[in-house]
């Protein structure tokens, strides 16, 4: 079995995008994160992890200490979902010198090749790719029941 | 509304259970991960994530050179399997003086600290918990999803 066989489909973004729109897919799939390409249909350059959209959306000083949470109000965070509509997909993730390493292997790598990637970048979500081509994902929970196939609890 | 209103209901392991016992929860359950517990009911007192027990799963050598993957076929991922049968939870997380801060809110934290408290660790899960009652857990897309509810894409 080879990983284009074993990747289930998930949305894509493009750098373009707008940001309201890869929060609110993140949001109503209630997705872990989403694969972000770089052209159209376009080459798998990141994933946007739903944890990063919470970053944008909320200040600095409240995610240092939450007890200031209570100044911080839910008209202000609509304040702060309003700006994601004015930020570009581009704008929530690091520059291209500093995203970590993408978690991609191609469409012909095995299960226990898909694992050792996975297991080294520590990534919840594994692109698989050939070219600008994107086959789908794999989270390591799916390539756990692939290797514990006979296992009984 | 507050975390213990919207915590979703994820099953526990605790430190003493079977690595098998875990591994199959989060291959079955297709789970990003799982709280593990001290003690019965017990404090949380880390997330045990699926890319996690990949680790312990797939040797370091294959982990730093996918290519040697194919030395590691499906007998040996089987032993690997095996060795999970051996071992328990603890055992797959790092010594307690050395994890990472466990990403937690009281039953009583609103939608915005728990924002701050995820965003800030950059944790995929949330766990809710008063003492050694566990709640449940939150995801950042559920957080997401509550607080961005009137945006359309």
């Amino acid at each position: 079995m080879r990983a284009r066989d074993m990747a289930e489909d998930l949305p894509t973004v493009r750098l373009d995008d707008g940001a309201l729109l890869a929060a609110t897919m993140l949001a109503r799939r209630r997705l872990p994160g989403v694969v972000v390409v770089d052209g159209d249909p376009g080459r798998p350059v990141a994933v946007l992890p739903a944890s990063q959209v919470l970053r944008f959306l909320v200040p600095h000083y409240v995610q240092e200490d939450p007890s200031l949470a209570g100044v911080f109000d839910e008209r202000t965070a609509d304040r702060c979902a309003a700006r994601l509509g004015e930020q570009a997909v581009r704008d929530l993730l690091p520059p291209a010198d500093r995203r970590t390493e993408l978690a991609k292997v191609d469409g012909d790598a095995t299960v226990i090749e898909c694992a050792a990637v996975m297991a080294r970048l520590r990534s919840p979500l594994l692109v698989v790719a050939d070219r600008d081509v994107v086959h789908g994902v794999l989270t390591a929970s799916h390539l756990l029941e692939i290797l514990l196939p006979a296992q009984g609890t």
